[in-house]
């Protein structure tokens, strides 16, 4: 019999899904162009011309082994070690190359680490808002996923219910700074309090406490915003980054899951990714994309048109009188909807070729998800409309 | 606290790892190319020029977002459409784009497999010898593996003992043909006793068993050898492909499940295998390594080599005295050990630098595996040494 809980996963609709299909039709009438989609967050900007440049050199110059050969399940080894040198050079730590598995980006380094960490039953705490995948990432494994409300003032974190909601079964916390959908980036302060809190709650209860840290939007950040490296702040920190966003390179499923060298067992847990790898049949990213990311590290695409676009909308957004807190980062907005239903306020702004996501599925009703990883001038085009929707309905 | 079973995991000792070990070290005073290294299958044949070709193409005439875009987690659609139409025109299939799902080669198509059709509990049919992998494939789903004796005379199906063991519980029975370790092919008449029998169980039963068929050594067919396709036999059926051997591509990670679309609820499993990838954070393999494959569906790299190795060392193990089925495919060999425990018999012929893998670990003691995917000459080198080792110990 074909196993049930994933065939009842299928009946779920995405609304994502639903708004997107939506988008593809209506962009079959009228000209993609003219709608104003902000529903995916597939970067718009190219990726480095030296990343190209690097595949197209190694085609040239090395032999086909070394190309695709087998890569160890844990990842290149030559790659693991560049890895951990930049993140020494950016962040002050001192990984070493046993520190770092190279994953399918970071839904396979959030799937590892969770894997390593928890056994069914275990509760994992994540913060409203939350990527919607959380869901499944944590349940499939067997977990039970607790969220926290938000803190709708700032979607830093609301420290007061967090202390209220972990407990002794609390074996993992997973954040995600710059936040997705918020563009909230956690300050240093959030991260000492919650570094602290945790440390506590370790003692107090008698066992580790995981810091799972989310960072697909580590590089994507505003003027004048400050982003701490999550595990500078906390021993027990998990971090998981992909470099689909950074470089533009989300088809490339590329990313690593980083272990704090002073984490409890860190010199076990990479291994341990392996052994995990082999339940799931994953074996790790393709061999030729690791070896052109390791030739380009510490570059990204130019993402300066996000913050541009962010601009754009926030002013629009406030100057519509809407209640919006202004993101750090990322390319996402995330403001309060004008009425309590999300989904029929984002039904309403379809008429007007704008395509908003209801937040209901990240944990937030009554707010809504703009991905503004598109080109500037569509933004620019949006705003009519914008104006157009809210006032036509809301004033 | 970390989890217990992965770290347990940890402190199995890999025989295949340990010998592969050995042998870098003893290459590092004698040079590689005298340790007669005949522990891994990485392909020794490079890929296809026309697939570095099509890469390069690739880069120099798509856009960024083509090539390194998101993919659909199902795969990209006109990729998946290529893969069923190259098997229909070569097996005279019928799949549709619905039925191809893309994945990390054949390790992750067994994996999703696995998932969509048993629970926890239920028991997978293995035959004996069987890829050692296929234990944490099916024993992390949190199914049971059972594994049916061999018919150590052809290393076809010993269909009285399958017999005894197939029961209400088996849920699927995993295939390899051709087969590691030993190089047998199937025949057609063993996939329709096979076939027949499974049909007949399930009617007993009252419910499907499905056929899981690992084919990564498809197109490895000696000469004279009929090499029939699986999924034509039997409905239920779910191939596993992976281009890991036939284009020489093993660290790209690249393979498909093809869905039987005669099979029960064929319409949902490849749906069903994008949920399943939500939970292990897999989502499908890399973009450009899909778009380049697709390009190169019907070739393989020059595989000739494997059948030259094969002959040569089967001649001389027979030469020797030695008990071995002549394998039909593959570029594995799997002679009887002179010896009960093959792992003595192995660690004998390290004295050689003679590097054979016992086969305890693929259900098999008494026997063990040489992988012949090296150069040809190298193999020539090492038969005076196989002479030296076999007489100077067992005559």
């Amino acid at each position: 019999m074909i196993v049930q809980q994933y065939k009842k996963m299928l009946e779920g609709k995405s609304v994502i899904r639903e708004l997107s299909e939506f988008a593809a039709e209506r962009g079959k009438e009228i000209g993609y162009e003219n709608v104003f989609d902000f529903s995916l967050g597939n970067p718009s900007v190219p990726v480095p011309q030296q990343f190209n440049d690097a595949l197209t050199d190694l085609l040239q110059s090395k032999s086909s082994i070394e190309l695709h050969g087998y890569s160890p399940s844990l990842g290149i080894p030559s790659v693991r070690k560049k890895v951990a040198e930049s993140l020494n050079n950016r962040f002050g730590m001192n990984y070493r190359a046993e520190h770092i598995f190279m994953t399918s980006a970071a839904a396979g380094a959030v799937a590892h680490a969770l894997r390593c960490v928890t056994v069914p039953g275990d509760e994992v705490l994540a913060f409203v808002p939350f990527f919607p995948e959380y869901r499944p990432y944590i349940e499939l494994t067997g977990a039970i996923l607790k969220t926290v409300p938000a803190d709708k003032e700032t979607f830093q974190i609301n420290f007061e219910v967090f202390e209220e909601l972990i407990n002794k079964k609390t074996m993992a916390v997973l954040i995600n700074t710059p936040n997705n959908p918020s563009g909230a980036v956690y300050s240093a302060d959030t991260l000492r309090r919650l570094a602290e809190l945790l440390r506590s709650k370790e003692k107090e209860y008698g066992h580790d406490i995981f810091l799972i840290s989310d960072e697909p939007y580590r590089e994507i950040v505003f003027a004048g915003v400050e982003s701490p490296y999550v595990s500078s702040f906390y021993d027990n920190s998990l971090s998981c980054y992909s470099y689909s966003k950074s470089l533009s390179l989300p088809g490339e499923r590329i990313g690593y899951l980083a272990v704090n060298p002073a984490c409890t067992d860190a010199d076990l847990i990479v291994a341990m990714c392996g052994q995990i790898s082999r339940g799931i049949g994953h074996n790790c990213p393709s061999s030729i994309i690791q070896l052109a990311v390791a030739e380009v590290l510490d570059l990204t695409a130019d993402m300066s048109v996000y913050e541009t676009n962010m601009n754009l909308i926030y002013n629009q957004l406030i100057e519509l009188g809407m209640s919006c807190v202004k993101p750090g980062g990322t390319f996402y907005i995330f403001p309060k909807a004008l009425e309590e239903d999300a989904a029929s306020f984002c039904r309403k702004a379809l008429q007007y070729d704008l395509i908003l996501v209801p937040a209901d599925s990240f944990g937030c009703p009554g707010y809504f998800r703009m991905a503004y990883c598109i080109d500037t001038d569509k933004v620019a085009r949006s705003l009519p409309a914008l104006r157009r929707f809210i006032k036509d309905n809301y004033h």
